[in-house]
């Protein structure tokens, strides 16, 4: 498919890098140019091909780098010539103008296509443990924007009506204001016992959550310390917390965990360690190199065939193998008549990738226990 | 890791089967066990192994199938022996009752996790190109249950509150009683030519989309013959549409197209077709097999040597090489000291990713350009 001249607005999801979707990857993985905010997870742009531009237009603790109207003109600039994706942090079309950028592409005659992203309105509460309605305690829930000083005379929130009723209120980017919001509500009617939450860095490993009550959040969260981004959760599904927190109470939440193995090995192992909520920090102490000097390999592949075996002692042996061959312009064919030792599953594993049987693995990984192994079969 | 004795709620976004996120497709593969809905896209099933157990437990039309007494019961009866997971349309904590799935695990002492999901809240609606907020349009949104009927006289909703303000408003399952929500809106303040649109079928190649104003959509959808799953959405974003309208107006949107090419390769096409919002319908009418006596083609292999070419001529025949080669307990080693043929780029990517170099790909695809482009290497 011919995809330039056309712009793509997709939604990174909340910032656990799991929460994208599987069409964000593949639109990613095709794009010429991102143009994205600081609230993605950089790690989100891996998706995209590393010769893709990248350009940040985000604005970090409200700091304005470059206006909404020079967002409108770069994405229009850019998406008349490449395919572009606009990458915005949550849902692109629940707050964070979206809508104002799409306004501008149909204006423009550009064709778009808009991919929804799970919003951090509801999945940062979720990974709080406070589900958003609830048959008993809540029956709706309204995603309000928190940027927007309450004190305005010309408000466009209907604060009013935010307070009555029983339904879940979720403030987005509502820290900043955070103590003209809670006393507003009160003020409008709604209890001061109402239980509250505020939620920083959601979804994150590093994710801290507050609770108390309206007329006592905005004072918790100073004394706490705790820092935007933040998400502000009011009703009473915030009790539920209590019993259904699940992400902060995991084995590892939060910890820094150094990962030492070689940087081809430890992306494996830092997966694990992400599941169970910790924080891998990958500082490679190991590197497999090529020995500097080829000549003894290079002189041993070019006459393969006079071996009777070949033993393969790691996945990197077999990678370095191959690429060595690639080298001098051979493939894996010259391996004909000569049999296979791998030492170690993973290593066996990696030989029959290459489409090679396997004739031996040694239950043991020592020298000793390879001899003996070659020894039964009459060697 | 073991997930035994464990469950995870996990949402399947809204139908499109792009829009599930990595996470969810990652622990769909490890499940022992899916409990689904009918609302989950069955495609999304898929990602399971072919060996998990998979429980259908949703409800077509309103009709239950299964108490949710039921739901809980069996979910803590499978996740105390095995890994759960239970798959749930759209986000799975907002609506749908998964707050109490959880609620009866954490009370059980099942460990559980919550992927949240998009929502089809925001999906539906931005499939129909209607975002859900707006800075001059809209500052906040509400999302509703439609399956509280307004008449009841203990109604949880907030009627008022919903009907006060420039919010907009998602009804969710709204389509059964939507003559009740929009009369009782307009009873409550709102005015009655607020736009109002109903999405059937949403990020379905199926989706149908209904746009009129709060007094006049219920009879509009009954006279356009619309009919759940719908979402209704009630504000003035809706009048965006217009211009932003960008699934249904794909060139191939809806066309149901039929491919007759063997399963093998109809992936890929139908994969080109869903992205131009076309329903292919897989027919493969062209199927590959193996000759029956495979008796020349083994006595080739067994003494590969002599030939000086070997040329493949379709994917397929590289497959159904290498194939022949596992059964006779060979493998691409045999190919030694032969000179290898592509027919195609296709078959020579084939070729390649068994890891052996192709030495000629001809530029036509004839039987002379081949015998022209060897006998040009002196054969």
């Amino acid at each position: 498919m011919d995809n330039r001249g056309k712009a793509y607005l997709v939604g990174a999801g909340p910032g656990d890098p799991g929460l994208i979707t599987l069409k964000a990857v593949e639109i990613l993985k095709e794009a010429d140019c991102v143009i994205y905010d600081f609230l993605a997870n950089p790690k989100l742009l891996e998706h995209a091909s590393p010769d893709a531009e990248k350009i940040c237009v985000g604005k970090k603790g409200g700091t304005k780098t470059i206006s909404q109207d020079e967002i409108n003109d770069l994405l229009v600039k850019k998406a008349r010539r490449m395919m572009v994706v606009r990458l915005k942090g949550g849902d692109p079309f629940i707050f964070g103008r979206g809508s104002e950028e799409v306004q501008r592409l149909a204006q423009e005659g550009i064709p778009f296509e808009v991919v929804p992203g799970v919003t951090s309105a509801s999945a940062v509460p979720t990974y709080a443990g406070i589900p958003l309605t609830h048959r008993e305690l809540a029956s709706s829930v309204s995603f309000v924007t928190g940027q927007e000083a309450p004190g305005k005379e010309d408000s466009d929130i209907a604060w009013d009506r935010l307070s009555h009723g029983d339904g879940t209120i979720v403030f987005l980017m509502g820290w900043k204001n955070l103590p003209q919001i809670t006393a507003k509500l009160i003020d409008m009617g709604r209890p001061s016992a109402t239980p509250a939450a505020v939620i920083s860095r959601g979804t994150f490993t590093g994710q801290r959550t507050v609770v108390a009550t309206l007329d006592s959040i905005a004072d918790e969260v100073e004394r706490q310390g705790i820092k935007p981004p933040a998400v502000v959760v009011v009703g009473d599904v915030v009790r539920l917390r209590d019993k259904l927190s699940w992400f902060e109470t995991k084995p590892l939440f939060g910890k820094r965990i150094v990962v030492t193995r070689a940087l081809e090995q430890a992306g494996s192992f830092a997966k694990i360690l992400e599941a169970k909520a910790a924080l891998p920090i990958v500082f490679p102490l190991i590197k497999t190199v090529l020995p500097s000097d080829t000549r003894s390999l290079d002189r041993a592949i070019k006459r393969l065939s006079i071996y009777d075996w070949a033993i393969f002692t790691s996945v990197n042996g077999v990678r370095y193998f191959v690429e060595r061959l690639e080298k001098l312009e051979k493939d894996i064919r010259e391996l004909k008549g000569v049999r296979i030792c791998a030492i170690g599953s993973m290593t066996a594993k990696a030989v029959e990738d290459l489409g090679i049987r396997v004739d031996l693995v040694p239950k043991e990984y020592r020298a000793e226990a390879i001899i003996e192994a070659l020894g039964r079969r009459g060697i």
